[in-house]
C-alpha cells in the first residue's frame, strides 16, 4: 500500500501517517519527491481497512499494491485448476472444451428429456436448468423446486450429462446437493456471503457467475470466500455486465479470460446467452469466447424458446446448438484445444 | 407491449405473432404502416415474458409499455406513503426531513454511544451501525453479530433513536427484529429474494437500497416483492451507482429522486457516504439531496474515522455533524421543508 | 510514478527497468517488499508515457502518483478563478451564483427575444442559444448559422445578458467571437483538441462541458489545452455523464463539485438540462447543483418546447424558470451565497 | 413512433397530441389500452425530434420504432458493402479478413520501415500510423506532421501496404489525401460533424472508429453524415468503449459484430490494442474477433514498446504479429473464411 500525501504537507503530518501505519501493524518507508511525498507501507496489507488512513491530515489518496485475495491467485498457487465434473468425471479446466446447455428453467419433463438428449448428442457434457428460479419480477414464473429436481435426477440418469442448477438461499442446498453436480452460484448472490461460505463447506464443484457489476478483485473475492470456508473446486462464469449499450442485454467483456489468467488458476467458463440477451447473438459470441480461451461455455437451449417461461428471448434451439457443436469444434481445435 | 415487425414480414409472419400473443391471453390490434408493422398487445401483460415473442420469425423487437410494478405505483396509490420509525414514531415521508446517522459497523460500545448521544443532541432521528456486515473480503471485520444488537438496544434506551441495522441473512431477522426499527437491505441484497420475502412477511419498516447497478424498474420491483408479501413500510434509498467515474466510489444520481416521485408513493432517503466514498464530499451531497427533494439521509459517523474497522474514508466526524445539521436545516427551510 | 513488478522478478528484470526509468529523465527509489518489488520514479513525469514501461518484463503495474494537468490545478494557482463575463461584467466564481438560460438552437426572432427578456427579467445573467449546431443526424436542425448570430447580437444588445454560443468547428471562430460573450465547447467536442488550441489563442471566456464519458482527469486536461495556448479564462461544466441508467438522458453527478474544489481554482457551472434530458427533473437539480456548491448554471428554456427543433424534452418555459429563480434564491442564501 | 399517455390522460390531453403530431407531418392511430392510451405516429419520423411530443401534457414517453438512419441500413442496401483498399486493392468486407498493424505514432524513418517489412511480410495488408496525434495532454508528444507523412509514403512505395492514417482535423484533410490509402476518424472525433461532412465530399476510404461511448445508433448516424455526404466507402471500427471495468483501458464489446450484421451493409473491422489497452490480451482478443466475424483488425505493433512515444503499453513486437498471423488464419479458416 502507498499512502500518497498532498503537497504541503508538513513532517508533523507525515509523522501521523507513520503512526497510524504503525498501529496497523505495517512498516513505512517514506519517499520525499519533489512534488509529493509518498509512504509505502511494507507487510501484510490484506486485513487492513485502506480508508481508514484516507482520513488523516493532508492525505491526498491510499494505493493498494497487492491483489485483495490470495487463495485464488496464481502467487499461491501456479499449477492451472481442473475440476471433475458429473458421472463421467469431465475435466474443466483442462484442455478440452466443455459444453454445458439447457433451459433457463425447468418447465416440463419433457422439455428436460428432449433438450438434454439432443445436448447429450451434440457433445455437450453438462445440462443446465433453474428449479429454483431468482426472478426480477415477483409475478414470473418461480421455477418447479422439487418436482423440477426430480426432472434433472432423471435426465442425468438417462444422459450422463452434469446437472448444473442454481442455488438461491441457504435453505435449499440440502435438498439440491444431491441432484446437483454443480452448484451454481447467480450473478445477483455473487456477493451474498452467507450462501458462499455455507456452498463453501460443502466440496461440491460451484459454478460462481459474476455479478453484473462486479469488478474483477470483488469475482476473485467471491471465489474466496468459497475456498476459505474449504470449497477449492470453483468454476467462475462471466456472464456480462452492465454498461450503456442498450443493443444487448449485457455487454459480454471476453478480455476477462486473458486477464483472469493472469491472476487466477480456476478454470474459466463463458455464458453468451446471459452475455448478449439475444439469441441471434449466442453462436458468434460462442465461437469468440472458444477463440479467445474459455474453458467452457454455458448455453441456454430450449425446444421452443417462443413458449419459454423465461429467457426466451436468449435460448436457441437444440437445432441450433447441434450446428453450432460443430463449429466450435473446429474453433477449439483452430486454437489447439478440442471439444 | 408492441411488438415491432422487420421490413418485409409477411402475413403469415404477422399471423403467426397474432397467434402467440392470443396464446398468452392479450388481444391484438395490427397497425400497417409505412415501413413497419407493428402490434400492439392490449390486456394485462405484468406476467408475460416478453422475451418469447422476440423470438419469433422477423419480429425486430418487442416494447413494454406499462411498467412492470403495481404495488409500489402511483397508479395504485396516489398519496404519498408515510412511515412512522422509532420509539418517537418519527413520519418519513412527511414535511419533515429525517436524517440517520452511526457508524458503518458497530464496534465498542463507547463508539456506539458516544456516536448516538451527539446525533441526538445534533437533531438526528435515528441510528445506523451493522451488527453483521457483509464484507467484499473474508479477511474484513465481520461485524459484533449479538453483541452488536445489545449495543445498538442500548443506544436506542438511551438517545430514544430509531435504530436502523442490516439483515445479510434470513437466519438473523428473527435475532434483529426486537432490536431494530427499520430493518436495512444492502445493496448487494436487493436481489435476492428469499430476503425480501421474508422481510415482507414482517411489518417492519425496511429501509431497501439500491443495488449498485439496478435500473429504476429492477428499484421498485424489489419493493413489490417485499409490499406484495405483506408488508407495505418500504423506505427506498439511493446510494450510488457504478460508472467508470473514479474520483468517487461510487455516482450518486440524484436525479432519480423527481423520476421516483414520478413513478412511486413510496419515501426516497438518500446515504451520500456510500454515495461518494469520500468524507469531504459529503457534506456537500447531503445539501444537494435535501435541495432535490430527499426524504430523509444516512449519513455514516464515527467517532475516530482514521481508526475505524470499515468505510473509514467516508465517514464523518459527530462534530462535522453537527455543524452540517445547521446548514441542512436552513436548506430545508428553503425548499418549504424542515429538519 | 510507482512502478510495481511482478512476484518473482528477478534483480536483472529490477535493473531493466531502472534503465527504462533513467532513460526517462527519472531517478529511481527501489523499495523491496516482503511480496513485492516497487521502484518509486522521482522527477517531473507528466510528459512520459507510463505504458511504455508497463511492457518491460515482469511489471505488473504502472501507478501515477501525479495528476497529468498543471495549470488548471490548486497546486500552481491557490486562489479561486473569478471571470466576468458579458456587458455587465458578472464575475462568475465569486459569491453570486449566475444562471444562464435560453434555448438549445436559435430558431427565430422571437423565439430569441422573448426568452431573453423573460429571462432577464427574472434575474438571469446570460442567454444561451446554437447559431450552430452539432446534431446526432444529418436529418435534423442544423441551426440558422450567421442570421442566428445577429439574433443573438440583438438580444444582448436589449437585455445587457451575457452570450453564450457554441462553436462547433473551428471555421466558425471569427464569425462568432464578435457576438459571442462565452463561447462554448460542446461535450462531443472537448477533446477536439485543434479547437481547444484555437480557443486557447483567443481570450474570450470559454465554457468547456465535460464530455459524456470523460474521466475528470480528461477533463481538465481539456482544460488545461486551453490555458495552455493562453486562455486562462476556463469555466468548467457538467452536463451529465453517460451510464446504464435510462430513466435519464444523462446521469448528473453532481459530487464532482466538491472533488473538482479539491483540485481546480476554476468556475464550476452545471447544466441540469442536459444532465437529465427532461424538463419535470430540471427545477430540483438546479436547487440541488446550487446547494452543492455550483458557480452557476446553464439552463434549457424555450417559450413553446412543443415546438422547440431540438431538445423540446429538457426545456423548461419562461414561467417555470421565473418561479424557479425564486426557489433557487432562497437555496443559495441558505448555503451562504445569493443568486 | 409511438407516444404513450398517462394513466388518468383524458380525450382532450389526447386530441392536443394528435394536434402535434398532424403538425409535424404524421398521420395518427389511436389504440385505447385497459391502463394507457397509445398513439401510433405513422409516416416517416426521421427528421421529427420526439422530445417535444414528450413535453405536451399528461405524455409519459415517447418510443422510437424506426432506426434513425437510413443509407447505413440494410433496409436501404440488402447486399454487403465491399471496400478495395490501398495499391493491391484489398477487398474489406469479403471472404476475406484484412489485418491492418502498425505504430500509433510515426517516431522514425527505422520505426516505420522496420515494422512496415515486417507487417507485409506476415500477411498484413495495411499498415496503420499517426503523423498527426490527438492526445489526451497538451504535454505528449503530438506526432511528426508533414515528415510522418512522407515517411507513411516510404513505407506504401516499398511494402505495397495500404496506408490507414488519421484525420484530427478539417484543415489536415488536404496534405493527408494523397498519403492516405484510408482516412481513419478517431473514436474523440465520432460526432465531429465538420469532419464527417468534409471527408464525406472526398471518395476516399474512411476507417471510422466508434465512440467511447457511442451507441450503436449514434455510431450509424456518423456514418450516415459521411455517406449522406457522398462517400460510401465507410469501413466501421469498434475500439472498446468506456464502462466501470479498471483492468482494461477499454471494455471490447464483441457482440457488436454480429449486432451491426443485422442493421448495416458497411464492413466491420475491430481494434483490439485500444480495446483492452493491454499488449497480453491482444492475441486472445484478436482470435476472438476473427470468430465472431470481424472484416479486419487493427493492430498496434512497434518494434520496441518499451521506448514507443505512445501506447505502449498496448503495442506488441513484430514477432508477435508474426506468430499471432498463423493462428489467426487458422481460426479464420475454421470459421469458413481467410486471411
Amino acid at each position: 500500500m502507498i499512502v500518497v500525501m498532498k503537497p504541503g504537507a508538513s513532517e508533523a503530518h507525515i509523522q501521523h501517517v507513520v503512526k497510524l501505519v504503525r498501529e496497523y501493524g505495517l512498516k513505512e518507508h517514506i519517499i520525499y519527491g519533489t512534488d509529493r511525498t509518498v509512504i509505502a507501507c511494507l507487510g501484510d496489507k490484506r486485513a487492513v481497512d485502506k480508508g481508514a488512513i484516507e482520513n488523516a491530515p493532508m492525505v491526498e489518496k491510499i494505493v493498494p499494491i497487492l491483489a485483495p485475495y490470495k487463495m485464488a491467485s496464481l502467487e499461491v498457487k501456479k499449477e492451472r485448476t481442473v475440476i471433475s465434473i458429473g458421472p463421467k468425471q469431465f475435466p474443466i479446466g483442462g484442455t478440452k472444451i466443455g459444453v454445458i446447455a439447457g433451459p433457463c428453467a425447468v418447465e416440463s419433463r419433457e422439455q428436460v428429456l428432449q433438450t438434454a438428449r439432443q445436448a447429450a448428442a451434440a457433445g455437450c457434457i453438462g445440462f443446465r436448468g433453474g428449479a429454483f428460479k431468482p426472478r426480477t419480477s415477483p409475478y414470473s414464473h418461480q421455477g418447479l423446486g422439487k418436482k423440477g429436481l426430480e426432472l434433472l435426477a432423471e435426465a442425468r440418469q438417462e444422459t450422463g450429462l452434469a446437472i448444473v442448477t442454481e442455488v438461491v438461499g441457504l435453505e435449499q442446498i440440502e435438498e439440491i446437493l444431491p441432484v446437483a453436480d454443480v452448484l451454481q452460484i447467480g450473478a445477483r448472490n455473487m456477493q451474498h456471503y452467507p450462501l458462499l461460505e455455507a456452498i463453501g463447506q460443502t466440496k461440491k464443484p460451484v459454478l460462481l457467475k459474476r455479478g453484473m457489476s462486479a469488478t474483477l478483485d470483488e469475482f476473485l473475492l467471491a471465489a474466496e470466500y468459497i475456498i476459505n470456508a474449504g470449497n477449492p473446486n470453483v468454476i467462475l462464469c462471466e456472464r456480462g455486465i452492465r454498461t450503456f449499450e442498450t443493443y444487448v442485454r449485457n455487454t459480454l467483456p471476453l478480455a476477462i479470460i486473458p486477464a483472469l489468467r493472469e491472476r487466477t488458476h480456476l478454470p474459466i467458463v463463458v455464458d453468451p446467452s446471459h452475455g448478449t440477451g439475444h439469441a441471434y447473438m449466442v453462436p458468434s459470441m460462442c465461437l469468440a469466447a472458444v477463440a479467445a480461451g474459455a474453458d467452457g461455455l454455458l448455453i441456454e437451449c430450449h425446444p421452443d424458446p417462443e413458449h419459454a417461461l423465461s429467457d426466451g428471448a436468449q435460448s436457441i434451439t437444440p437445432e441450433v446448438l447441434t450446428q453450432l457443436m460443430v463449429r466450435l469444434r473446429k474453433v477449439a481445435q483452430a486454437v489447439e484445444r478440442d471439444l
